[in-house]
């Protein structure tokens, strides 16, 4: 948020139009009647009347600034189509391109109050940007609020929009938008994993599958992997970005672009793209764009595989530090609180916790996603509002996770070498080693003595088959065993 | 929240033993080293390392006012035990009782600043109310802040008790405490049906199953069904609270009741039950209780199908208002605000779509706790704070969406009792009725014949059947075919 | 299934009225044509339309017997209760009340060909019933199949009934019903997990917190747990009883009891009841019945916690089997297979792997049947079927998965009792048995010793403190320490 | 599935090695000790052990033909590549090569009893195609079954394999093999929809947005909307191609490539590409692989959004259809089914509620797979079974479903031309089209008053306002309002 900007805006409030605001309200009317707003607001009616309609779970569109942003900016893209086409004048075109742009930096962020969960597919959204829009625009073109001649909310700065073209556009690029601090992080960690797996690409442990004893691999294999997985996230995010740019503006209200000029829509598009400097089309088919969901759907699925790819590496931090002495023991995650409140000096795993309880709310949000999606009827589909919230919730909330599970978690974790090196060469499955020389029944042989008599494998292979000390060495090596496909986890980075 | 009595609180620590604070924090120390704490704070050491490391979803424990104050109250029963049993002095027990009693009033609301997505358990949580508790306790009997020597948060506050005994009771009673404006709401919105009903206990109208014309009903029982619904959920939201009041305190770390003498098991829970009126007891097995989420999931499974009843509800009456002319046009719903920056007096039925979005959150927030509730491990489920967080807010959601729901929807249904009564004698199904009389097949002649000529039933009947217009009247009247089972739905309430 | 009454069945068949089929079908007629039936079909058009209409899952409803033998039970008490009533004549009454106990024996078990994702809110089950009913008892009473004068599906074997109110019947008996195997199954795997802790009551082991070495248990405690979980799931399921039971006969179509004689709803309730010994019930608003869903909502709660609890010790046993030399080691499942066909001799966890799949898929489930339930419109929901086959799935599902669980994981589990002790020994987390003695902070300052040094608190204890040896061998003794709030397992049985 | 294939199988089986069967059993041996099993069976001793431990399902892997004939195939491309690298002598590599030919031609289908819910992360379906292999090669190489010298299950034809890396790459192979029936099914489908757009694309009717009339559209239009979706799914379906072949052979047991050649990976990878004919490539990182399950969740996601895409079609038909003299009556499903056991002649859309189930299905198959998917440990998830399963299973369903739903209802929707343009006539919403000649208010008051007083608007507007008859037909004329973007559907094809 730009603090000058909203000073600025607050200044011009207090000596321009509204200097006449002697009550605390204006009256404003629409289709259902009249209804008092504060005098002060730069929203109108249909804002103040949503306000009390949706008193449901406290979160404000304002609370969400990357969808204000880019309505904002939407509608600053429409106000030049329609200059460009001569369907508002330019000093009309002019102030509402300003106002929108005093948004888009942070300004009026207090303006937004309508309740995240909104019934009407967004119109309440809609309504309160062309309001805020309309009246900012009025103020700087040296009228008063709520005298809506000049710039009309719905004439002006709604011209050849509806709420069900420019919402989900808002919401496609605010969640394009969110894209950018989410990738920030992932890629931060990532670079967290990576440096721990560079530190530790050869010092040997124990892979274990199924939660048993397998066979050897480094340390650095194990954080590479984390690092492959959001490497993998990145990647995916990437691709979203197309999808989540095939707009439908100009198609208005169910697609079929009654109300907008027909050039509208290939103007309107093409100054949204210039503007956000981002891919933007239009969908081919206006009218299934208008109830198509899979853009969230596929955004959705791209942050719950995140999820999972989180998830598990907290999983198996927690399995590794588990002990100290009764467990898996391979590493130490910094201790970053007191454990508990009766067992003196136990540290608990708490930073990866949170990571996971952050991955399960992440699930459920996907399946409320696709209870909103699936509910589309006909022309529209109403649930639009609730898909963003929860998407941008579950951007924001993975975006935290992955800061804090890199500062307070995957930093500082320290590797217990010798553990690891013991574990690998006490490990019965080492004798997949021997599968070669010997074949799979007699590897099973030494391996199943081993486990019965506490022995090593290569013990019990020098005792009890004829490959001899040297080739054993070379056969059991658990670094050369670990070498994954003859690279280490640098050379693959 | 008892605003007299934090302003008391807040005189007292203005003017108590913190007066001497020159500087801005103080040092505290745990088993991992010292910290500094603002100086005014309430809380110490355990809760400012969790500041640190949870900084994910932006809620805190203390936007959770039910958790608060149960834990709270969880934390006087167990001070009130241990002075029974002689394990910690009448004047601290007093103080901390003091404390506690200021807490759950509403009192130093802004000292419970830890995130709800918080690893560790709820530990973070336990120490953050031992130490909030310590040091106003410390501030009554005049001591310093920080000053554990007379009362420390382990030793004394947390005297006989673990996180993990008492944070699942805390969360349990929360979730009780926030049953009663659940409840309310139910009620209140069960009642707004019931009238609705009762206004037209006589006005037929047409059923419809699989969203094809069926055989007549009334309003009265339409309305009815949905009040039917609350009824069921109030009901079982009853059942929860046994299941919610087993509780596990004096099991301490594991469920073994390490630390904590025999006794308090009994005298923690008997103050318990005493204080909050509740039918609080011990679970049976301590072990399994630590693990055990059935009354989570109970909780959570009752709030969802609270969910499905109020999207059912919202569904039918959005069937039910479609048109205006084009759709059902059973009723009318208020018109609350304007339906669309584009259609002009277009009215949509936004109350509704708002209640789905809220029904839609409440089905994620199942999957969540399934989540959180299916991954306890050996002897806890870290992920207590993560459930007790999704069900308050699926609560409150609720409550709020009920609330909205019968103000500014049900409250101002208007039927159109011409219409109704239209539908229902033309529809087709009505040929039901001739069963009797004539046989299933010689019935469905007639009704195949009115589908396909556009004619009632009436009116195929009485020319291709024996029967008599009198007859006719009998058994085609619609108010006597809609008499459910020989009551009215008032008779049913 | 009653083969020897197949046998008469078929024989009947063979030897009785149809002797004249020559030709391979029959052609049978409804409200949209004529159609040919297979000549040796007990079922009739409807069922063969459905045939052909909902070929998508393979699975039929005569796959779920349980839901068969409850429709035939349903359509028995109805048949007795229009007898009762005088509604149909005793002949015919008699004829089909055989009919229907043929079936509930086992007989015509292959006459349910429907899909069971059938639409129509089964609307084909009841009809595929009605047409077997009614064909078996034309065959016993000497009549041809198809020749539907003497007993006609709809005016005589549906006769006051529709499938709005039967068929929800059936459904939920088909639950009960299948609720025994599962009860059974429940049982038995509880009274193996006791068996298994009443052989280790007293053997001591190390209890985990978050994966954390945390105090002393025993084995005993940690099966015991498991039994737990499972007594309250069967509570849970015995508590469903009454719910499932609360039925909607006589309300037909939508809950008005079009057709239906007004003493019929009471003397078909009654007559239910009699027949099947259970608390049958009539839902006090028969149109609220019609679309509530609450108790299969219930059921599938139930089992999903049933879910969660079998996971839980699925995952528990997991860990504590995991090694064998790197890993947690506390016990040793049995080898129930090899383990892996690359690494000789490994021994893989997959029957608890195997319970865990079909957790999982119980959890798949649950969100199914919200699906279902939550898409109900006006006065009928019509994915009832779909709410019926994956909840018996479901149970079938959890009751195979229990049998495998115990037969092939629990009864050959073994116990290292020696590890166990061992770890319990060791644990830093031991310290919290010097609290009371010492204070939380001392005693931190002797864990935080012991974890850096590697000895045990004990040792640290002797050496840092003035508590004598006597004093720490009482404080530091395992078993009292793990004497549950001074019970041992068994007296908590 | 050829059967001359399998009768050859079967003849050489009856004449070959095993001439000498005059017992039923053979006795197999592995490292758990020995087994008996049938003699004519081609599965060995791992299977045997399998088929008794995961009762639990009663599905196959042998249900899964894809499944069976993918994972022949990669061990054909292995045993090539072993040959290739004279890993194994061609001899042995004939022999497996031909028997893997044999089973990818539907040949030994009755040879995988394994439970698809099976532990052990497909251990025991790779070792069940090991055996079958190596005893149907040893039958064509003139050995006895059983007789594993020449050809041995793990040490020939397993060689350089490993479960880990075999099993998911038949699994995804088995997806991208399953997807051409299902391609096939929405390809259909969609022209479908497109022939019936094309048969109505100049057909007015009303659009609907929030179920509210809106402003006008075609026929045209709205099946094309269904179309379009389907097109979207056609082309996500082949964007997961190239994701599903990222495989990871030669990675073996934890992605080391333990025991195998590091020249395997080309090779085989190289080998599969050139079978299938697919763009097999080798993951980057062997151990993330592992464990990386994003191509199933792609997979997942990508039919779940074509289930969401069925629904809504399903669910508009259901609105569109519904009346038929009190809905919205727009059209007429197919009749395929008498709709009630009581009402007579009433038609129920019971294609699309069929439709439906199957995605409630899919919904639940997601949120299964998410479980499936999250739960994976250390270097394995063992859950991949059941994730195949899962998948397969939606596949197979959605792939069913939208066969019936085309056959059985699209292709015989009767569209109410006649109601479709009165409706559009009479819509208030049509107002929207005076907003730029006389603003959104005036439009607004225009509405309003056609809405209280029945009237339309042309008929208020020339009353009202200025605009003369001309530019009235011109402005409400309802085929050019519904001119989508100035293109018919036809053209957007």
């Amino acid at each position: 948020m730009n603090a000058s900007q909203i000073n600025i805006s607050n200044n011009d409030h207090a000596e321009g139009g509204t200097a006449s605001v002697a009550t605390d309200t204006r009256i404003e009317h629409d289709c259902i009647g009249e209804l008092a707003v504060p005098a002060d607001a730069y929203w109108g009616i249909h804002t103040q009347r949503a306000i009390a309609n949706f008193p449901v779970s406290g979160t404000t569109d304002g609370d969400h600034p990357e969808l204000v942003k880019a309505y904002a900016t939407v509608k600053r893209a429409c106000a030049a189509a329609n200059a460009e086409l001569g369907l508002i004048s330019d000093d009309k075109a002019a102030a509402i391109e300003q106002a929108c742009l005093e948004i888009e930096h942070g300004g009026l962020a207090d303006q937004f109050p309508v309740d995240v969960l909104q019934g009407g597919a967004g119109t309440s959204a809609n309504m309160n940007m062309n309001e805020v829009i309309a009246n900012r625009a009025l103020e700087l073109t040296g009228h008063t609020r709520g005298d809506y001649e000049f710039i009309h909310p719905n004439d002006h700065v709604n011209r050849s929009q509806s709420t069900n073209d420019t919402y989900p556009a808002a919401c496609k690029l605010a969640i394009v938008d969110a894209l950018h601090p989410l990738i920030a992080a992932t890629e931060t960690l990532r670079r967290s994993f990576h440096d721990l797996a560079d530190r530790h690409a050869n010092d040997v442990k124990l892979g274990r599958t199924q939660l048993q004893d397998a066979v050897p691999m480094t340390f650095g294999q194990e954080f590479h992997t984390f690092a492959s997985f959001l490497k993998l996230d990145m990647a995916a995010m990437e691709r979203l970005v197309p999808e989540l740019t095939v707009l439908n503006l100009g198609a208005t209200a169910i697609g079929t672009g009654i109300c907008a000029d027909l050039r509208f829509r290939k103007a309107a598009t093409e100054h949204l793209a210039r503007i956000t400097g981002l891919p933007v089309t239009a969908a081919p088919d206006p009218l299934a764009a208008m109830t198509d969901m899979s853009a969230y759907i596929a955004a959705s699925a791209c942050l719950k595989n995140l999820a999972i790819h989180l998830k598990k590496a907290a999983d198996d931090l927690r399995l590794l530090n588990s002990g100290p002495r009764a467990g898996f023991g391979d590493l130490t995650l910094p201790a970053r609180q007191a454990g508990s409140s009766i067992m003196p000096a136990k540290v608990n795993p708490v930073i990866p916790e949170c990571v996971d309880q952050c991955c399960f709310t992440v699930f459920g949000m996907d399946v409320t996603v696709n209870w909103a999606a699936a509910e589309g009827q006909l022309q529209l589909n109403a649930f639009d509002p609730l898909i963003v919230h929860e998407i941008l919730d579950g951007m924001r909330l993975m975006t935290n996770a992955m800061d804090t599970f890199r500062l307070n978690c995957i930093d500082g974790i320290i590797v217990d070498i010798e553990a690891g090196r013991h574990h690998a060469q006490r490990s019965p499955a080492i004798s997949a080693a021997l599968n070669d020389t010997i074949g799979y029944e007699a590897a099973s042989a030494v391996a199943a003595e081993a486990v019965t008599s506490g022995r090593t494998i290569r013990e019990v292979a020098a005792e009890r088959t004829t490959i001899n000390d040297e080739e054993l060495d070379r056969l059991l090596d658990p670094i050369a065993l670990s070498r994954s496909l003859g690279q280490t986890c640098r050379e693959r980075r």
